[in-house]
């Protein structure tokens, strides 16, 4: 990557700087030496670099777990990354966001991703990073999901985009989020700093997802999510000694339980809901005082994600009454359903057509998850522009979200190119 | 029953009126052919008789089966009976409360319940009643509690007083009440008509209850008890076609009774809660808009039932606003539980050791059941006076309240010669 | 329709008869005088019929409503129809399938419906029927989803066969069924006595479903579902005098109620479960020993519905166990999901193209309901057939299901127009 | 403590002794320190002592906490104790039982618990062991029961019985049990290694309870008890890609505790059921593959106690079969209803009355709690004997179980006079 400007043809750059990612995976909002390589990297290459508070708003942010950034931070600072700069990413959030060309006037943005994944990555020979000495080195977290091909890929369109000196007719923003799984808030952090003012186009990008080495889809349908945790305080008391004065808010966990999933179907279109986790009480012989409950709700449309949050407000609010126990309710983690853009993808499509080693370029591919990216697409259509989320396929080892997972990584200089060629012609049109 | 004022020597004539009342059994409210013959026994031994609204105020009774009450009233016209005073009866109810003696001071009072069942009586040979010809004449309807004795035994007691002309010292309250079964409030409506006023002493009696002929029981213990429907109110829609545009009442009132079954022990003594019935909707294509449930708790403390009766409160709020739809409750029965008087008690023993016949007199049984003349119990308590509820012990065949119950009509006598007795006693203090 | 074989011009004839129809609604499975009126229409134009136990075997419903039955049956003896017929099809059921052309080789068949619905028809003048006197005479019963008008688009097509004499190429078969509401077996009754065998085209149609006046479409999607009745037999007992000798059915029915809502999304496709209907216990004071539900399901593949199958089978054994009763579930109704033929659509579309007083020919509509002419589809698919459910399109006034339903009744002459065209098409091939 | 043979002169050895035993209190089955105290105390004042696999069967105790035991390993080895004793004590429990007088014969015996609760200790001044420095040096355990107290009584026995030499007609033995608190099965295994043998009187103790220092109770009536762990094994899978292959733990676990809780009242006595525990899932996007639930019930008798286990065992079949999950139940504590000795009563009475100090001796007190010493009182009624439960009023500070716990410290040497009197007036029988 020493060179600038040359997109495609750095394909042994892309292996090493994803390579040295995989290495290191950091937790999402933990990402202090994977941000700290990319600021590093964009001002070496010329770009205009926000970090921590300037690129994002932490207060926006839905949730974070703590004890897992420090640890994360420990991790960086025992690493050799400098103190000062982990400080004030621990206080600003680790998202980096930074332009290249025009100081004013329209935008063409990307984002690219950078967390890793609460796995174990598997140390089977037949496991490629564990077989070439690129596994992850810090224990029980991977990049299982390929965000480390989404940096590569990311830096690799910066070094192409640094080659073309001034010649930039629209400013380029890249935006590298933190904490993209989960989806607790990092991208509506990043707009709340204005870093999707005067945005045109707004592309997102992922790899695989089912798509095989040589196809992309210029579009993906991705499902509106939100994550809640719901607390319940009731009141303890001895179940033989004195059971009336308890308030069970294990039995108010429990029937709010079946009552959520018992959210019926909405003709209109498909949802799931899941209380993922359900703790409550401490011993056998004490009516339990306090219950924790996790939920995440998922649907096709927006419509139908807003008719799931009115249900499950009244659910938690009702259950509680049954039980005489307060709840409280938290949002941890939401995206919603973003439109794409056809002009867009006509352009994507035309851009891909005909590129060395692409097998087919799609319209759509659909997904039963969600994305935080969405949240930049929604803003962006909002807004009047145009957005995209870009597939870029890779034959995947494993599945995503699995030990063993493992991204084919000749889709890096795919992607490169891609999404180097669309930005070029976006900014001639 | 011609003769006046000869206390247990009516054997026959007791036995020929509580075989009249069995064969002529009328439902709670319905009590009409019953308390037009209560009546005028009463009047043509002297005593000063209320009936309907003088005696009682239906506005204070919670629930009354009207399609029941009307088939009765009809059946009462066919007998023969006057339209006018049915008329009276519908519209002021079936309590009969008569007096004898001084027309002012303290007051000896009785109470008798006349109400049968809706059991359809056993027509075997075996039973009694159908063996000797005194069946019940009314399909689905039963003396199935030994409350046709309870009457005999009441008109027992006033032939024994009418005999003693103007010596008694203090004035006789005979009240007989509709409605015993259920506890749908007629104890409450009469009460609420004045008829405690100035009762010093207050008795209950019941036949059977698990003693055997020849026994009584001074005192004995019941349950309070609370009944009530609850209507859900939700809305409906096609299951399939528009599912999130329904209410769903049905699951409100499945949650509703699970969760009223969840009230768990309390350590202060014995509850139990029932719900009895669930209903609700109308096909399996259409979510349910409307349920209906019905549910009775019992308890051996009036503060365990007010436990209760406010976690029911809490429970229908909650269900309900779990599940977006209205409830509304509504009283259908109540009694309390009553403070009985050791110096009643004393009293009733006095009288009963010795009797002809008698082979045991107990301070106290327990039931688990409840019953409507614990009102008056608890009234004159708490107006200072003294309340017991006599069982007179008789041999059961069947078990109460099945279609083969019958009791041991010698108890008849007893009944009257003990109730006597005490009476003249308490008259002399 | 005194004429025969004109398609499209009798006009008058189809208003007449769907009049008829609408004003002698019948239930499922007690369509006698309407399948009298059609069995009689069709030999006298020339076809061969079949009726009763020739035409289906009643062995193989699902459910039949038998008060509702005898009922219908009663009125059609009182309208003067013949008794002994009546006996016919209440032995072996309502439906008539009759064959006109060849006595062998491939058959082109089409299915009608003929029952209405238990829906007490709108008396208002703003509603047509009303105002021109041919409202429903049956209380309580109403053609509320245009089966009227099928049966009458079903006769006109036969008319318009019937004049074409010896000349059909192929046999062609009308099928008219009972009991398609409910989806309780009709239709896979016919089945089994093998009015399927030879077929090579099946078609079937219905009016609206929100298509107007002058639309068409060539194919519809419905959903796959099955209906179920379960019976919990528990055991009563007095709930304060000996609750614990209970087996508690009401409880087993709402929990059941609550785990069946509690069926989860499919990742595959959608799917929508109700439990319509429960109905349990008789008294607050006894613990109920009897509980019913009724439920349905529905999905956009057969798949899920099979996997919601096993999952209502495993529900109902588990909650029963869980409350100690045992537990009977008896399949009232169910439906598949039928594959439709490109092939098939491609002539119909061609057909209508062009037609006076078409405005539009879609290839597909989807629908949220279920549909009993599903099974004839599934099973032409299941030969290597082609089937086609034709939707003709008619400007509605109140809903499908509701008081105030109406047809347009331009639209009948226009699908016989369609369905003659299509068949002799088909004929020709 | 260093004179022998003086009951209730040794107050200030008491009061030392219990108040050591106060600093270092130890989990159950962890009573390295305090077993090994009692038995080399025991072995000086001339008993024949037995301690680990000698006095208790290990395999026949239900639960043992194995790390909070490794915890208290660790802590007394840090306190100097003997590594081989501890071992023993690791392997083979840390019961000590000891007999004094004759080899073979009939035995006195007395129960003394040893173990400690997990509560952190109040600091507070007003706290007397925090005020007066002999507060728990352990964090987050604490005598908060009285247990050290016991103990101390246990010893004073003791050292008042060794003084009487040969002379002692009966065998006396002493049994200080761990891990009396969740009844896990310490007395069972103690009773399994034949302690029980020959046993003609069997006494356990317990302070405060209630009773005002001063005051004794004869006899205690305690509940049934059992506590179960249910572990529910399902299958995880992504709650929005894959939610059909998920089997819900969670939801098992919830329904079975709504169900549990829906266990009803028994009309033969009191029942009380707690879901204490629940446990389940880990991710708001995961369908919980794996659920833990803990649960405690108590009852007035043990037929009681037996029905609501089988309504327990049903209930968690059942809940797991709803929701296709595998649940395994594993016992982890109980105690029974024991029948107490009037004879013993009336013994302990008289010993009793006109004792120094002693203001009231009461025949019995009613609790509602459950004490595995019920398991040697029930054993003993079992073969004959005679058994009771006797309670030594203290003025207690705080409750029982709370961190402010204290008890009056002059209840010691009243006890051990009481036990003392009691002891030698049996031998003499």
């Amino acid at each position: 990557m020493k060179q600038k400007g040359k997109p495609g043809s750095c394909t042994q750059d892309l292996v090493s700087l994803r390579r040295d990612f995989h290495r290191f995976p950091e937790p999402g909002f933990g990402e202090f030496r994977t941000a700290g390589i990319v600021a590093d990297f964009l001002c070496r290459h010329g770009f205009r670099v926000k970090i921590a508070d300037e690129a994002m708003n932490m207060a926006a942010v839905h949730h974070r777990d703590e004890s897992k950034v420090a640890e994360s931070a420990e991790r960086a600072v025992a690493g050799g990354m400098d103190k000062g700069l982990i400080e004030r990413m621990l206080g600003g959030g680790t998202a980096v966001v930074a332009d290249i060309g025009p100081l004013s006037g329209p935008v063409v943005a990307f984002r690219f991703d950078m967390d890793a994944l609460p796995i174990q990555e598997s140390n089977d020979q037949s496991h490629l990073p564990a077989a070439q000495g690129f596994a992850s080195t810090n224990p029980g977290l991977m990049h299982a999901c390929g965000h480390d091909g989404h940096v590569a890929i990311g830096l690799g369109l910066a070094a192409a985009l640094a080659g073309l000196g001034d010649s930039l007719k629209m400013t380029v923003r890249l935006i590298f989020q933190p904490a993209e799984e989960g989806t607790m808030g990092a991208a509506e952090a990043i707009v709340d700093r204005g870093s999707m003012n005067n945005v045109r186009y707004m592309m997102c990008c992922h790899l695989g997802l089912g798509l095989p080495t040589g196809a992309i889809a210029c579009r993906s349908v991705f499902l509106a999510t939100s994550k809640y945790a719901v607390d319940f305080f009731g009141a303890e008391s001895h179940a033989s000694n004195e059971p009336q004065s308890g308030k069970n808010a294990l039995l108010a966990a429990a029937s709010a339980s079946l009552a959520l999933h018992g959210i019926g179907a909405h003709s209109d279109g498909w949802l799931s809901l899941n209380v993922g986790v359900l703790r409550a009480g401490e011993s056998q012989v004490i009516v339990p005082g306090r219950a924790t409950i996790e939920l995440g709700y998922w649907a096709d449309k927006n419509e139908i994600h807003d008719y799931v949050t009115d249900r499950v407000r009244q659910i938690i609010k009702g259950s509680a009454e049954t039980w005489g126990v307060v709840a409280e309710q938290r949002l941890i983690g939401r995206a919603p359903i973003a439109p794409q853009s056809g002009t867009l993808a006509n352009v994507i499509k035309d851009c891909a057509v005909g590129m060395p080693g692409l097998t087919e370029a799609r319209d759509w591919v659909e997904s039963r998850v969600a994305e935080d990216g969405n949240v930049f697409l929604a803003e962006v259509a909002n807004m009047g522009g145009h957005g995209a989320f870009i597939i870029i396929g890779s034959d995947i080892k494993g599945g995503h979200h699995t030990p063993s997972f493992d991204i084919d990584e000749r889709s890096l200089a795919l992607g490169v190119s891609l999404l180097s060629k669309v930005c070029l012609q976006l900014l001639d049109d």
